[in-house]
This record gives structure tokens, sequence and C-alpha cells, in this order.
């Protein structure tokens, strides 16, 4: 695999999370290993994702936590949202990790190369730094790694960010406006949602599909739909959008049944891979739907080449593309790997209230053919989330009656993004109730729903 | 087992964590079930433990984020704590739970009997209701779940809760005291230091340990003992008290080194097992150092007579008392079931930082003789810690070299009591590092600090 024929082992182009943890593995490996980066070492993630957006959602929740204090014995008058001391904490943060990473690369001996790389064929990659000149390198193996960015809706076109806003003018908002319009009620849709509103945007969002965070469990949905128009967000589900104009400095917004009338139109409708420009057509890797097709160890059609994380294909989740780093690298030097099993892929959305899911939801469970046990716990019957002053939200597993196996969890509430993970575990590990219901969880603890909602598949439930 | 001649299958002495778990059980199970209880429904526990002092610890994050919200760009003038407003909110956390263990017995099917319970012999137990009157029920099955009670100190007599304090009198405080003495460095004590600190008391702890939380890891001790003094609370470990006098209306205690002055003190140190007064004279039970000895059914040496939680020895835990009270009852009922290994049972510690550990600590690991490889992650370098504001503390695991096998997982740092399950989970599997590692754990969560702990026992550190 080492070929000192070549200036590489292993070059990597896209310095996201899929792309740096494959460059440290690589090196762990004790391969020669690059990574080419045209714009900030972690991707959009890091600078423009799910980092930077964590920032903002905790201010969001600490100015929740203030207004609210006074239940909790705590005096205090009534806080003021200062949002561009918001952003620039979240921007503190990012560009912190940002210089982590380079840090890492550093400490790992990985080669960074500042540039745009595009394949010219046989192992060969002509990387064009910023200043327009052009350096030729060679590698035994090329990772693409570059990533998605914002899908565009011809009918908000964009507008230097007036009006027209993606992820990226969200986190560094050119102003507070009035009032928003998000399209697209996915995780990024709801995330930017409830931070806008918690510092008092008038906040509407707009999705083309039945319910909000359609790939989650229905009674999911539900739950945080009901939750959102409690804070006052207008949810408008199963929506069109017919027509739009911009007049007298707002949107007018034209859906099936009325019109929504907005300051600005956040974009959150979905992402493209990032596939443009990168030599593809000297290879044989085929792109289908904007994104790279890959096999189980994250090949292309072309030998030598391998694709991971988000242009290699859903689910757009950061953990799934730095474990695709790992796993493609791993192949690469020869180690035995498995295949990512995307129903052990977990993904969070971490609005107020969160939500953390793995596996198949209760509806695709059955349209799978399972029988299955469902059990549901609501924190309003745990003795910490009483306790803690968090009830809204539950616990609920899906299990097949047959096997057994625990085919699906679905949280909702507070902290249940750090909770999901015990049933990852017990996923991974391919677990049945029996062990799970056997699994001591400490008391008191809001994790002891999911233990209740296991039993309650199997009509064992203690607190309700 | 069902034996119409008894007024019941299985009667209950106590309703705390272990002892209505074992009633709910019961009726699940269709036996005629019974539970004695001369105080509260819900026991130590759920009045006066567990749950009133975790509403308590809320209201002092409640007040730290107020005091820190600046930084998250939340402007805000100085908070007050409202001691009295943050108790009455405990006691009514307190109290609804208390109601809601009534509801579920009614609910359940489970005769309340109010009353203190002697048994008699041969399944016979008198219960002397509170105004003295005596009836007597029969029973074939008797589990004895009495709980236990803070130890009591020679050296500091109780006085009516003026000056010497338990738990009971530091969850409803006559007063707020300028200063306290705690004696005892487990978790009550350090729970207590960090409430009454965070309100602005001058906190002293007394530890007879050479170390703080002294059953955790080291490290663990280490880094609490660390954030505390930042806090301002004086730590005194390796102490040992060589007299106390009561003067001026302080307590004057006298260590090996040093005379510490303090208005209150509380006595945190250690607790008895409630063994008097319930008839074992009449049986064959035997009785250890306060505690009951049973076998892994939780059996005594008395023919149908069983004692779960507190009162049957250590770990003193809610958890560990209502899975023994559910292994007890389905051993009653004829099911399979297996003991409890005291090595898979999570403990907590809800100070600030939140400690969870589950299984042997390093040092343990190493006495037991086994070859160990440790890693160890620190929230400092976790993205979502970073965002959160969250960086103090770590993640820390202890693999068996050999087989792999996870020996215990210790982590210190916020939150980190929802997150010990999945290593309680992973650990009640029998999982391996290799199977830990292919768990994909959602980012951004300080959950990924125990995935990256898991790679660094095996020297794959990504992100340090």
């Amino acid at each position: 695999m080492t070929d000192s024929g070549t200036d590489f082992d292993v070059l990597i182009v896209g310095g996201g999370p899929g792309g740096y943890v494959a460059a440290i593995r690589a090196a762990q490996l004790g391969l020669r290993t690059a990574l080419v980066e045209k714009d900030k070492l972690g991707g959009i993630c890091l600078n423009w994702g799910c980092i930077p957006t964590k920032a903002l959602l905790r201010s969001a929740d600490v100015l929740r936590t203030v207004k609210h204090a006074a239940q909790f014995g705590v005096r205090v008058a009534a806080p003021q949202a200062d949002v561009p001391a918001m952003v620039e904490r979240s921007r503190a943060v990012a560009m912190q990790l940002n210089k982590g990473v380079a840090q890492l690369m550093k400490k790992n001996g990985v080669s960074v190369i500042a540039g745009h790389a595009r394949l010219t064929g046989k192992g060969r990659v002509q990387i064009e730094s910023n200043d327009a000149s052009a350096t030729n390198v060679s590698a035994n193996h090329i990772i693409l790694a570059t990533g998605a960015r914002a899908r565009e809706l011809p009918v908000f076109p964009a507008d230097g960010g007036e009006s027209v806003w993606t992820y990226r003018e969200a986190l560094v908002p050119p102003r507070l406006p009035s009032s928003m319009l998000i399209v697209g009620a996915g995780a990024i849709g709801i995330e930017f949602a409830c931070f806008y509103r918690a510092v008092g945007v008038e906040v509407a969002v707009v999705e083309m599909a039945e319910r909000i965070l359609p790939m989650e469990d229905e009674e999911v949905s539900a739950h945080v739909a009901a939750s959102l128009q409690r804070d006052g967000i207008r949810l408008h589900a199963g929506a069109t959008i017919r027509s739009a104009v911009r007049r007298d400095e707002r949107w007018h917004v034209e859906l099936q049944d009325q019109t929504i009338q907005a300051e600005v139109v956040l974009v959150a409708a979905g992402i493209v891979g990032n596939v443009e420009d990168l030599g593809l057509e000297n290879t044989a890797v085929r792109v289908e739907k904007t994104h790279i097709v890959t096999d189980a160890h994250c090949q292309t059609a072309e030998p030598g080449v391998y694709a991971i994380g988000d242009v290699a294909g859903a689910p757009w989740l950061a953990h799934k593309a730095s474990h695709e780093g790992l796993l493609c690298v791993e192949h690469i030097a020869g180690l035995a790997t498995h295949a990512l099993d995307p129903l052990k892929i977990p993904a969070c959305t971490y609005g107020h209230p969160q939500v953390a899911s793995v596996g198949l939801t209760e509806a695709r469970a059955r349209a799978a053919g399972h029988r299955i046990k469902v059990g549901k716990f609501p924190f309003a019957a745990n003795g910490k989330a009483i306790a803690m002053g968090a009830t809204g939200g539950f616990a609920k597993v899906v299990f097949d009656e047959v096997s057994g196996e625990l085919l699906g969890a679905h949280m909702v509430g507070e902290e249940v993004t750090e909770m999901i993970q015990g049933f990852v575990i017990a996923q991974t590990l391919e677990t049945t109730e029996a062990e799970l219901m056997a699994a001591v969880l400490p008391h008191p603890t809001m994790s002891e729903a999911m233990h209740e909602a296991v039993l309650g598949a199997w009509g064992r439930t203690l607190h309700l």
C-alpha cells in the first residue's frame, strides 16, 4: 500500500469531520497522508453547522433559564438577549475548534494543502491554490469528502444575504429581523426556528411534508409541533409555496390557503452534494442526484477513489461522515471493517425540546413487516425530570415482538441528545428486551425513562 | 404460592423505592400484595433524599446559570437566592412524587397499611397503627425493605436540629447558617456542600478517608476536589475529629492540625440499617453491622422472609433497592432471575460537577489482578462541551487488556449522570472495546467523549 513512487498513500479532499477524521486515522495507521481544503478546516459542521448552532442554542437555553429562574427560587430582573454577543461567542467557539483541527493535523503529521483539488485521473490530483497557482500531486488512494451545501430554491433567489438566508447568514445575522419565514422543518430549520423565536423574532415554518421533522417518529413530530406552537412558532406542514414576492421590504409567500409575510426567508430545504469541478469527468466515479455513488467500503466506481460523508449521500450527519472516514481508511489499510448500518446511526435535533432517535420509527417498523411491541414513557412521570422542571417529552422504543430485537428508539425532551447513546450502544450490540430490562440505570435520572419505556413495551411499566 | 389461608401472598415492610417497586411487580404478577409503611410512601429517597436534593441542586444550577448568563450573551442583573422558595419547591416536588406512589399502589391494587410492622414468626406480622391499635396479618412471603438512616456521631449529639443537622434538617433548613461544617465527603455530603455553597454559605467538609468521594476513581476525586475548592469550599480529607465543642453559638471542631469553626454541623458520615423493633428476634433472620444478611435471591435465613435495599446492605442506592425488589418478587413468583452484580450498578453524585461511575476504578482493577488498558478524554476537547461552556471533567474507562471487557467507567462533568447509562448498558451486555468503538455516537454531543475514551484506551484517540 505504501508506494514511494507516489507523493501520498492517502489524499483526502475536504477538511470536514469525515475528511479530517479520516486523515487522523490514516496517520495513526502509518500512511503518508495529505488533506486538501480550500476553505476552513472542520468544514460546514464545525464552522457553519453543528457546532456554532449549538453555541447559539445554548445561549437561547440560558435566556430561557433566566426567564424561568423565579420558579426555581432565583430572583432576577427580566433578561435582555444580546444577539451580537451570542453570535460573537458562537463564532469564537467555531474558531477555537477550527484551530484545534489544524493542531490535530500538525500533531498527526498530516500534510494540509490549502486549495481546490481536481482529479486528473490515475491517482493524480491538481491543486489550485487560492492565488491560482497549481501543483500536481499523486496518491495511491483518494478520498472525496467535499460535503454538501444548502439547496437553493428558485422562488427565493440569493440576494447577498439581504432577505434570503441560508444557515450561513442565520449564523451571522446582518441584523435581527422582526419576522422570519423558515422553509423546511428538518433539523436545521427547527433549530433556527427555536433560536430566533427565543430571541424574540416572529417565526413561521413551512414544510412540504405532512409534519415537521418528517424523518422522526410521528409521535415525536407531534410533540415537538405542540411545543413549538406553545412558544409562538407558527407551523405550516403539508404546505406548498405557490408564489413568493418581495414587496415593501417583506416577502409575501402564498401557500395553498393563506399568504405569509416575513422580513427574511431562511431556506433550509435540504442539501446538494458538492460534486462540481472535482474532475470527476476524468474518472469512472458515478454521481446520482448530486451524490457520489459508493459501496459498503466507501469505494467509488474508480479504483483507488473513495467518497465519504455528505457528498456520498444520506444520512447527512457528521458522525456518519467521521465513521465512514474511519472505515474507509481502515479498509485501505487492510483492516477488517464492517459497513455502517444506517439503522444504527442516531439523529439529533437540538431545538427546544431536543429530539434524538435511532433505528426504525413505529410506522417504518410496521411497514417493514415487523410484528412489534411499542413502549413509551413520559418524562412527566420521571422523578428527576420533575425535580428538574423538565417534564416535557418521552422515551419511546420499538421492539420486534418475535426476536425481542430493539428496532428503534425515539426520545424528545431535555438532554435527550446526550441520552440516546445508550440505545445506540444497545442496538450496536444487538440487544434484546431482557438484557435492557436487566440493566440497572441510576436513580434519579431522566435516563430511567428509557428503562421504563422498555418495560412498557412488554406490559411491565412501573411508574405509570 | 397463592395460599388462600393467608391474608397476602406478599407483604412488604417499608414503602421506599425497593418496597413500592416490589409491590408493583408483585401485583403485576397477580400476587395478593400488601405494603406496610409507618411514615411516607416513597421512603427516604423520595421524601428526604434523592429527589428533594435534586430539586435543590437544580435551583443551585439555575442560580449559577443566571450568574454566568452574560458570557452567553444574556444581559441580566445580579440574581438573589430565595432559599425558602427553593426549599418550598423541593418539598412540593417530593410531595408530588409521594402522592404519585400512593396512586400507583391504588392503581395496582396493592393494600397499603399505615403502621409499624413486627414479625411474630411463621409468616405472621403484627401491625401497630399510628394510634397504637394492633392488627395481625399473615403472608406467605415477607419482604423487609425498611431502609436506613443517617449514622449519628457521638461527638455531635442531636439537638433537635438547632446546630447538628442530618439530611433531614438540611432539606428543610430552619435558617440559612453563615457557616457549615459537613462531616463526610460521600455523595450526600458533597451534594449538600455544593448546594449550600451555591447559596452563599461558608462550607467546610471533613472526611476521614484520604480523599473526598473515596469510593470513586482517584482522578475523579481529585477533579471534584479541585472544582469544589475553586468554588470556595474548604476540604479536609484524611482528617480525624479530635474533639468538638459548642461555644458562643458556634461549633469548634479540632482536627489533627487545626480547629474549624462553624455555626452548623451537617452529619453525613454513613448510614445504619433500620433493623430495630422489627421482631427479628422471633425469626432466624441474621443481622450483621446493622444490615440483614441475604443471599443472591434476597432471602434471609428465615424461610419466606426476604430483605432488599438499604437494610440489606451496600451499595445504598435506590436503583439497587428497586432492582432487588423486582428480582426478589420475580424469584418468589417462580421466574428465573439473576443476582445483581454490584460491579454493574452505577453510582451518581449530583454536585457541581456531577459524578457518575460504574464498575471497577483503575486502582481496584489493578488490585483485582487485571492487566488493564485505561482511556481518558477531557470534555475540554469535546466540541459540544465547548459550545455549551461545559468543558470541565472527563470520561475515563478501564478495560481488561486480555479480554477487552469493559471493567469500569468513570465520568465527571455536566450531565454525566444522564450519560453513564450507556456504559451501564454496555457492561450489562458484557461488551468489549471493539463493539463500543463500532457504536456511532451522535455529533455533536458530550457523549462522544465516552467513545473517545474507549478509543484512547487502545491508543486511537482522535481529538487529542
